[in-house]
């Protein structure tokens, strides 16, 4: 395991130490440039805001009053987006060069955090377009997993999680229409909330499949996720999918919950038993904390999960970059670009087809919840190399969304957190799942789960639970 | 004006018929029969049921106690269905008689009105496949107004409308996506009213587009087109689309109501100015009831209603015959065939590029809701001959649609009401439109308005109010 601080950037830990005067923002700043001028893979970030604009943003931090920093819930909390959310006059490459674009306004979501005193350093590398779980497809390099190079980190906000994990920013915004918040979070030990659908508004987020496109969170702890959250959330007139949480929605989580897990026959871990060993654990674990295991039949959600990457939605992909594609289909990788051009082969007919048999199966599924309040899951099923994703691209990617592809299309927020690591030291997550708007719920079991589960914070050996 | 009953069929007079002992079921269903074979245009229906057993269905009834005759809602209540609505052993034309299919299983509308005790008589004509405002697109002929056989009685929902308007049945039920529950409605001096999408269940109904379909009910009196929706609506497994009412929709009428009319410049009666006199009468009147009228813009709504007929949702409607159209084009009408051939051209990247614009014009429009409880509209802006149809037919049905078509893609419901009639006799109608689930409102309106109107009832010459 790579340690690379000794200080945990957890909000709780920064908050502590900002309050008691040990440190300042500013300090922070020159440590964490420092840090990832020394962090062995450079391959996280795509571009790096330069160190005086963010110490001149720290700086300013300082001159407020206590009262007037008591206001920002983010008051100097160092943050990276992926590197396809928009930052005012820097380059948004959304993983391809040749595309890249200089917007003059940010991201809702990076204007809001940076009103909450939160001072971001950088945009992360990702699988080019957000079209991938793997966290290879980039031609800025594959991101290794800080737990042991050879692995992937999983996509597509691959260099998201990894900066979060290795102790480079205290939480970093990713995105998530396949799975691409949940995945990376799994492979190195972080969180990974992704809200419901327009919850976070996505105005300035450059597209994968806008109809299912979330704003995801890493963060170190649960806690942390929440938090970033609250200062993201709300409805947002430039987003036309974003969406209110209803007043309904907020309760507290039950005393006691009821959890879907899969018939054991339907778990598949691509015999990897390590991973069904702390999966198994994970269960054992909800149930000491009061949550009551129900088996339900994954079969429908296998079927919605492969109508997001056999169906048209991947059409959604390609109209986002249509007339660049259609112009310059070399500037693509080679992976995204048979990708996209399956995708255009989709009739409009095939689009409404495919959502009939949607609905269909959100009406098969719906009962469900009257049994349950949330699903278990493993985050991924295996874990694999570089080399092994590079051999077998489509179906390896493919693999990783079995667990992940169908929360968007079936309007379920989800939260992947920590659970083990195999004897090899790789780790292992698992994901909750709720009906839209349950996020409250999915954070008060995760909390509970991650204090309990009792691991080290992210890849940075340190632990700050309990 | 075809005076062809000297008593009407509106639930009212029927109910106070049955329960006085003047009149028998079974004796109604022969005397319709009767009229019905009288009556000049046979073109209304496309498959009348035998009348043995529809009599045998009436003698059933008959058979009851009061006590259980009390207990059906609709006891002895004859109706009609137009032939896109499946009923056990009959077939289905759609308009289309090489398309024609014989399902086993009714219409799940259609048996819960069985179960409520009306009696089905037949199956009407209709615009092929649903496609079309103008009720002239059949190979069964057009329908032709009731008022003026010149003229055009609207579709697609052409035969049901003029089935009520005539006394050949109480009521009926059509379908609406574009507007084919409204303004035939408008067309035939009958109250049209267009649920919320999803209220009544679709299946067993032959679809157009699948996500906008709606089933409709025309009826004489707005308390009759409620006492149907009373029947027919409710959650249906077997229609993925349907939907439960909120029980927060559920609701009275506000005392006083905030209705939105379009600028006046933004009216557009195509020259027709007795439309825009009896409009401006409707409008005094809805003034004279207690509301308050609230200007708007209309733009946004009329961008709405032209992506529903220049944008890809016309690809539903040929993923609908899509095997059947591939094989046998020729049995189409040339006007429909040229719309599914002009279908078959969008792509996938077409259908999620219009469905961002429509969010878009959708939160666009949001807030208008705020300032108003339901918009009053012309149900059309004027009416043709059936040879001005023919002889222009895409521009004129599209200018029927202008008040009509972005109805169903906001997720509205409509209530099509009786406005009076020209010099020459024609009727004109008058559309109150709300957000979903807000019939209530619309009925309670509706209501008072058809009251206060005093119009006699359809066609028939009869007026049964006040």
């Amino acid at each position: 395991m790579t340690q690379t601080t000794t200080q945990s950037l957890d909000l709780l830990t920064l908050r502590q130490a900002y309050a008691n005067g040990s440190l300042r923002p500013s300090e922070l700043i020159e440590e964490l440039y420092r840090r990832i001028a020394a962090y062995p893979d450079q391959k996280i970030w795509i571009s790096l805001l330069a160190q005086a604009e963010v110490l001149a943003q720290a700086r300013r931090l300082e001159t407020l009053t206590p009262r007037e920093a008591a206001t920002l819930p983010l008051y100097g909390v160092p943050f990276a987006v992926k590197d396809n959310f928009d930052v005012a006059g820097h380059p948004t490459t959304v993983g391809c060069p040749d595309f890249a674009y200089t917007p003059a306004v940010s991201a809702t979501a990076v204007e809001k955090l940076a009103g909450a005193g939160a001072l971001l350093l950088g945009k992360t590398n990702l699988d080019q377009f957000a079209t991938g779980l793997v966290g290879i497809r980039s031609p800025y390099g594959p991101v290794a997993n800080p737990f042991n190079p050879a692995y992937i980190s999983g996509g597509s906000s691959s260099g998201s999680a990894v900066a979060v994990a290795c102790g480079l920013v205290s939480f970093a915004l990713g995105t998530d229409t396949a799975g691409s918040g949940r995945i990376p979070a799994g492979y190195t030990n972080t969180i990974g909330l992704k809200p419901t659908r327009g919850l976070i508004s996505a105005a300035g987020v450059f597209p994968a499949c806008r109809t299912l496109d979330c704003v995801s969170i890493f963060a170190l702890t649960v806690g942390d996720a929440e938090a970033v959250l609250r200062v993201c959330e709300g409805v947002d007139g430039a987003d036309a999918y974003s969406r209110a949480r209803p007043l309904s929605s907020i309760q507290n989580a039950p005393d006691s919950f009821r959890f879907g897990l899969p018939r054991a026959e339907q778990l598949e871990f691509f015999g990897n038993d390590e991973y069904a060993r702390l999966y198994a654990e994970g269960i054992a674990l909800l149930e000491a904390i009061g949550g009551t295991r129900v088996e339900f039949d994954f079969a429908p959600l296998a079927t919605v999960a492969n109508l997001l990457y056999e169906g048209p939605w991947v059409a959604e992909r390609y109209a986002a970059v249509k007339a660049f594609f259609d112009a310059r289909p070399e500037a693509f990788l080679p992976v995204i670009r048979a990708i996209l051009e399956q995708a255009r082969a989709y009739s409009a007919a095939d689009v409404f087809t495919a959502q009939y048999r949607l609905e269909e199966l959100r009406g098969e599924i719906a009962p469900l919840w009257e049994s349950i309040d949330c699903l278990a899951l493993p985050t991924a099923g295996t874990i694999y190399t570089i080399a092994e994703v590079e051999a077998d691209p489509l179906r390896l990617n493919s693999n990783l969304g079995r667990y992940t592809n169908f929360a968007n299309l079936l309007d379920l927020c989800a939260l992947a957190l920590p659970n083990g690591f195999q004897s090899d030291g790789l780790p292992a997550g698992l994901t909750l799942l709720a009906r839209a708007f349950g996020e409250d719920l999915l954070l008060d079991i995760g909390r509970e789960f991650q204090q309990r589960r009792g691991l080290p914070l992210g890849a940075t050996g340190l632990c700050k639970h309990g």
